[in-house]
Parts: C-alpha cells; structure tokens; sequence
C-alpha cells in the first residue's frame, strides 16, 4: 500500500505538471489566469477526493447548461449568479471610492436596442405591473451633477418575466434616457416584484439539491455611463421585500434598498398625471466614481 | 478611498454569505463539493482581481463549449483533459495498491457496442494502418490470472482520427474480447501514431494561447473490468515517441509506455500468420486491483 505522503507526491506531480505547461504562454495575464486556474481546480479535485462519477456528472452538468444556452437564455451567467461568482467579480472590480454608488450584478436580461425615451417618458413600454415613478440625480464623487449621463433601465413586468422571456418579440419593461443640464432624471416604470430566475435546467438543480430558491428580490436594473465616469451596473431594490436576505444570485447590498412610497389612485404625480390607479415613487440619487479609479 | 483590509472583509463577506447559502444542503456530499466549488472560485477571483471583461471572455468560452459538444464532440472532457482535471481526478482515485497497473484518461472517444472479437481477433476492423500484435496477461495483485476479464480496446487510425470522428457511421479502431482460462489476450489492431486532440474549437484556442500544441502520445486505450476487481481504463503508450514529454492532456505515465517491436513483411506473427507488410508487436501485462480499495 503507498503511504500517504506518496499519495500527496504523486497529485502534486500532476498539477506541477500542467502548470508547466502553461509556463510558456506569451500573454502574462493569460499565464496568470491559467496557472490560477489550474491550481485551484485542481485543489479542488485534491481537497474533495473527486469520484469518476462526480467528473461525469460535472462534464454532462456543464454540457446541459450550454445546450440550454441560447439568445434568450443564458445559463452560465445563471451558474455564475447562484455560486455567487458574479456578484464576487463586480466585488472586486468595484471602485475605490467609498462615495461611488454600489454596483451589483449585471443579470442576464440586458438588451442592446431598448427604446429611447424623453425625462419623465414611460420605461414600462406596456410592461403589465403597478405604475411607478422614479427619479433622482446623477453626479460625480465632488458632488457636481453629470449632464448628459445615459441611463439604461429595465425590469421584469409583474408576471416576473422580462421581455425577452416572453419569445414573442415585445420589448417592454426596458428604456434609455439622458440626465438633464442639472443631472436629474426620471421616468415611469412599474413597481418591482420578485420574480425567479429560470430554474427548469441545471441550475434549477443545483438550487435544488441545495434546498435553495430561485426567487430574486424585487429589483429595478440600472446602467449609468458618462464621459470620464466609471460605467456603473446596479439595481434598486424594494425595502420590505419578502426575499431581501435569500435574493438567489446574492445581489442585494443595504445601499441600495429603497424605500417605494406607495400613493393612492388619484394622487398627483410629480409629473402632473394623477393616475387612476394606486402607484408608488422612488428617489435614488447616484453617484459614479471616475474611470482612473476602476 | 477604502483601505486594503475593507476590501478584504467585504469580498469576504460576499464569499462567506454563498458558503452560507449552501449550509443547508441535505446531501452531505453535495454540501462538501459546493461549499469546495464556491471557496476554491472565489478565491480564483479574488486573487486573480478577474476583471470584468475577462469574466464575460469565460462566459462566452463556456458557450462555446457547449455549443460545439454533440455526440460525437465533447468539448468540456477536452477541457478538463487539457488543465489535467481528467488526470487528476484519475489520479486521486488510482487504487491503493502500487502492484496494480497505473490508470489514465478514458478520453472522449470511448464507444458503446463495439464488435466483440475472438482471442486473436482483429480489433482494427478496416482502419488504415500498420498491423500490430498486442498481448498479454491479466492477474490480480496476488498473481493469480484472470479468466474472462472483458477487455475493451480502442485507437486512432494512421489519419489520426477514431471511427466516430469520421462522421460516416463507420465501427472500427475498436473490439471487446475476453481473456482465456489462462488470463491471456491478444487481438490485431493497427500500430498506434501520434494524433492532435480536436482543435478547431475553444479548447483549441486556449492551447493556442498557452503556446501548446494539441499532440497526443502514440497510445492504444484498455478498459479492463473483471468481477470484484476495480476496473481499469488506462493506456500503452509507444516508447520513443515523440510527444511522450508533451501529451497534451497529460497522460504518459513511465509504467505504461511499452516496446512496440517492429518486424518484417514476411515474418510469422505469434498466431502463425505471415503478414506481407511489416508489422509491430508489444506485450502488456496487466495488473487489476481489488474493488475494495478503491
Ligand atoms: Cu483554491
Ligand atoms: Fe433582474
Ligand atoms: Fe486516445
């Protein structure tokens, strides 16, 4: 029988092996991505004992999240959501700037092309949901406001899906708008409701051998950028929300819960409009950090 | 500015609260490989401060992957063969035993349903190449030989390619037999060259990246299995090839590279055949370890 030390020579002989091989790659950073790459996965296989069958399942489990991977579906970003690898990248890329506006996860529900629309112009677009007015401003870490800062907003509607999850062609519940000379905007949108995130394919599995749910906090997506600024990605969310301590891909950061001040049918909105239904406001004001600093 | 050790505590806390999220797992095996899956990535991203860019580059990289893998392509086993996962994992779970034969990468290419040939039979089945001899005997770590041991067989032709890979439904490169009262096997099959594993996808890239080549040692697979014995799916590899120091899925063990003998066109074979071209043979004795220590 070899003993364990043995044992321990013969595994690390294979990882110095690869990682030889990754030794002369001529990218510096691809070396140093690989040859990370390559140690942790393989502490991993060394740490856990990994079983044959175990690799098996991990080989089929990736290849039916690629095979469910389409232009409406995006289940490697759903795998890198509920692992939490998502949120840990924007984490680590997050400005330094303890005034800069959190960032959170990107989501896989962006879609370039989304309607323009004027300041106080409806991002709901004929999304079903509550009507819902938001507004704040836009300024930079010394506190000047950023005139002309492109917003690009979007939302599920309150079945809890986004628009390209309906597969019939609609574009709703997403909308760009520019911040004024005084860097504020605003715009209708409907209120926030959780919603799932797909969860009929792998990594519906996954969250259920973790005795996880799929459920996401009530939340509004934001992507702020300006000349000079820092791109910044975020979302907003409902303060009181049921799912604001599970949210499924850990996105939820106590600066940017929001309280949505809920107002009867027939109140006057900022805008004029009196709605004739009930409808909520939300103020968030923003603040992106500068580029050199990212 | 936030100093370096408030950015520590808040990645942290972002890895700490997914740890958490898996703490409820009911399979106590699943919990241990999610919770080693989730500390090992993040400290991959931690580390390696993975910008965004380069996360979206593996987003798309496993999308690739996935799109190519069908039945006959599996990019993810490539992957994980190529960072020496495969020979890693095969590795932690080598029998304990340093009697037993070494084992090594099962590779994609293994097929269900190949012919079932005789005691001498001819495992090549139409593929183009140098008729070779291939015998030996199997024993079990006390000596004794091993009667019906099911011994699948597998190999490239000269073109570098396995029957699957042609795409024309063609089965060859490939047989089962059993070995005899005796322990004994032999069986024809065509000299084992040199092959590139499929490189035309992002596996391929990534090798090119890294400055590697995507060459394979000369080698014919075994899979051996045998009632009560742990099965055997390794290789023989060609002594004096020359991608021995450079398999590109890190394979080659010093056990398991044999002499392949080269004889004359003309020569009598051991079964008393006289082949017209010339021809190679090599020897490989077997050793299965016993299922319980594996
Ligand atoms: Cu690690
Ligand atoms: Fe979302
Ligand atoms: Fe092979």
């Amino acid at each position: 029988m070899s003993a364990p030390h043995e044992r321990d020579t013969r595994e690390q002989a294979v990882t110095d092996k690869v990682l030889a091989s990754f030794a002369d790659t001529p990218d510096a950073r691809h070396r140093e991505l690989f040859t990370a790459l390559v140690r942790h996965a393989h502490a991993f296989v060394r740490e856990t004992r990994l079983t044959e069958a175990e690799w098996e399942a991990a080989v089929g489990f990736l290849t039916r999240c690629g095979h469910i991977t389409d232009d409406r579906r995006q289940e490697f970003i759903l795998l890198s959501d509920v692992l939490g690898l998502s949120m840990q990248t924007i984490t680590v890329n997050e400005p330094d700037d303890p005034r800069a506006t959190e960032q959170t996860v990107f989501g896989p529900f962006f879609a370039e092309g989304a309607p323009e629309i004027e300041l106080g112009g409806d991002a709901a677009q004929g999304a079903p949901g509550q009507p819902c007015w938001v507004s704040g401003t836009v300024r930079d870490v010394a506190g000047t406001p950023v005139a002309g800062a492109v917003l690009d907003v979007w939302e599920a509607d309150e079945e809890g899906l986004y628009d390209v999850q309906h597969g019939d062609g609609r574009v709703s519940g997403r909308a760009r708008l520019r911040t004024d000379d005084a860097g504020r905007y605003a715009f209708w949108c409907v209120t926030p409701t959780p919603y799932p995130i797909p969860h009929d394919g792998p990594v519906g599995d996954l969250l259920t051998a973790a005795a996880r749910g799929p459920m996401r906090a009530s939340h509004l997506h934001f992507m702020v950028t300006a000349p000079g600024l820092h791109r910044l990605v975020t979302h907003i969310f409902v303060r009181g929300d049921t799912y604001q301590d599970s949210d499924a891909v850990f996105g939820v950061k106590e600066s940017l819960v929001v309280d949505f001040t809920e107002h009867s049918a027939g109140t006057a909105a900022p805008d004029g409009r009196t709605p004739d239904v009930a409808w909520t406001s939300a103020d968030f004001d923003i603040v992106l950090a500068p580029e050199e600093t990212a």
